[in-house]
């Protein structure tokens, strides 16, 4: 997050914006503050939803602690909690994950040259306040519950932007779902085709989520725009971010009525957490979208993103991105930081 | 089929069995039947459901017709109708379905040779009969519902089966679910912590899905068995089906309270149906696992499987073996049919 808000810093400087940046905590990092405070510990306090309100954007770092103490209070549930409590409270419906495979990195993508073919460019546009996330969940003795629900409303926003973010690209949407067995896979289908009436320049189809997984690894090149709901966006684009080579380059934008939030698509690595080793890539390509998206400030947003393509072009690569032999080239954090703002 | 029944009478030959068979139509092709006897048109007829119940297995071929057709009535929700059917009506809660990288076809994997690693040889258990794809489903003005349910008897079973398959190979079983959000999932894993205590000898950890959908294309080999639900097993097995590098490889079984289905883990392959070009191998190799789980013939399981295996090594395959350059050199569905013959 330091570096980019360095990142963020210099792009004020030299297209003349001030932007102001208040921290505040969540996830474990919450927990242990408001318990030292004496207050009830929480992976989301009063104050830092409070504070999201009160600014025109959400910067989010990772939260996730580690490994071996998920069972503590202060990790348990604590990633759920700060993601599934800010995508409620701010309406944040629509959430947009890229998966790029940049050619000059492509020999660390997991799939054979041979199956990235023409190259791997598409963007998941995932519900994300509704589907079976948020309905019902319930124990009644032996048995348990959970609903799935979607209404026509809840399906609009994300389809009619996944149409508009078609048209800036290959003109192309593929919705995912189950159609053949759940309803609200066919209502889906339905608020798909209606939208589409207004976009007869965009080509639409639909795939399940078994086989649209199979396509991920064995034809990723074939997905422009997926538009889908809440828990297939979840599987999809996890599978999708690691064809990238890593999940420290791609960002990700969850956008609300207004306040919108930005993220690295990937977690927090608690294994390497403080050492100034982490790539911060996919952090400052979130800054960039929320200058696209919250600020509208399109030339600045790609300028970010060109910087970070030559820094990556460059070979300044940190560990992640480097085959094991190659490890010890690795540079720091701080060095991608201060290399991208160079760029700029 | 054809071959599968070949492949079956030969081992009996050799073994001293002699098999029965009938043949009973589903899909399209029970579709059209029904339709010119002047029936109530089904993809699941009565006279093929009692074939089934006097038998003592099903050895299903595949089902789906042309991807053009499919809004057709003979085709429209051909396979849904035909699978959940026969899976309903015959209780077939336990779906098994390997999958593994053969090290001579491992050029085919999509996944680059280093991702392979030590191999790829895993086994996906899902529940098939329960889970979001058997309770309601319901539209109710602009609101459509889907419920997920599950009962401890009902996740018993196949977690029992994972845990007794897990004794037979490297002892760890990895129970694949969204417990963060759903409660289905913190009941599957409360059964597992129960199961697992009768199996102290196997090792059992948890993974969200869509981490799980990410460590199949990064590191497969982390996998033994998967014990999952209906849903995420549907999805889980679908992309490991990739993994060998063709659909036609792998074979699969659905276990019922006896009477259990075997079936190739892809599905038909419409656009090359009839030119006795298509891979029979999966459903050769479904013809193996009829014998070991219906008819506990071990010997003449694995007879078949070395046979299988035999052929593939020499080098006689068929074109979804081979690279787009060398498909010329492909052998017939009938030439690799008598070659596993021939192996036995
Ligand atoms: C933490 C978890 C609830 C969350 C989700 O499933 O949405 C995460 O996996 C994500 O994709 O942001
Ligand atoms: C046809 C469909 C209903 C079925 C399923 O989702 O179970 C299929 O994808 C499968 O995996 O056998």
């Amino acid at each position: 997050m330091a570096e980019t808000v360095k990142v963020l810093q210099k792009v004020g400087e030299l297209f003349g914006h001030s932007f102001t940046f208040k921290d505040y905590k969540v996830g474990g990092a919450a927990w242990a503050a408001t318990e030292a405070a004496g207050e009830t510990p929480s992976h989301l306090p009063q104050t830092t939803l409070e504070g999201c309100e009160t600014s025109d954007a959400i910067l989010f770092g990772s939260v996730g602690g580690p490994v071996d103490k998920q069972h503590e209070p202060q990790w348990k549930d604590c990633e759920k909690n700060a993601l599934l409590g800010l995508r409620k409270r701010f309406k944040l419906a629509v959430n947009l994950r890229p998966s790029k495979v940049y050619p000059f990195l492509s020999h660390l993508c997991p799939l054979k040259p041979s199956i990235i073919g023409t190259g791997v460019d598409m963007v998941i546009i995932r519900e994300l306040v509704g589907g079976i996330y948020f309905g019902e969940h319930k124990r009644e003795g032996d048995k348990a519950f959970d609903v799935m629900e979607y209404t026509v409303e809840g399906i609009k926003k994300p389809m009619i932007f996944a149409f508009e973010a078609a048209r800036l690209r290959r003109k192309k949407v593929t919705v995912v779902d189950k159609a053949n067995v759940l309803e609200c896979s066919r209502l889906w289908r339905e608020v798909a085709r209606d939208v589409h009436k207004n976009y007869p320049d965009v080509e639409l189809d639909f795939m399940y989520i078994d086989n649209a997984c199979m396509q991920v690894i064995q034809k990723p090149s074939f997905f422009d725009v997926v538009a889908t709901g809440n828990m297939f966006g979840d599987i999809l684009s996890d599978a999708a971010s690691v064809l990238p080579g890593s999940l420290g380059l791609m960002p990700s934008a969850s956008l609300g009525d207004g306040l919108h939030m930005y993220e690295p698509s990937g977690g927090s690595a608690p294994d390497i957490a403080g050492k100034g080793v982490a790539n911060p890539i996919a952090q400052i390509l979130s800054g960039a979208m929320m200058l696209r998206y919250s600020f509208q400030l399109e030339k600045e947003a790609a300028a970010i993103e060109n910087a970070c393509e030559t820094v990556l072009r460059s070979g300044k690569l940190t560990g992640d991105l480097l085959e094991e032999s190659q490890r010890s080239n690795a540079v720091s954090t701080s060095d991608i930081g201060e290399a991208v703002v160079k760029a700029l």
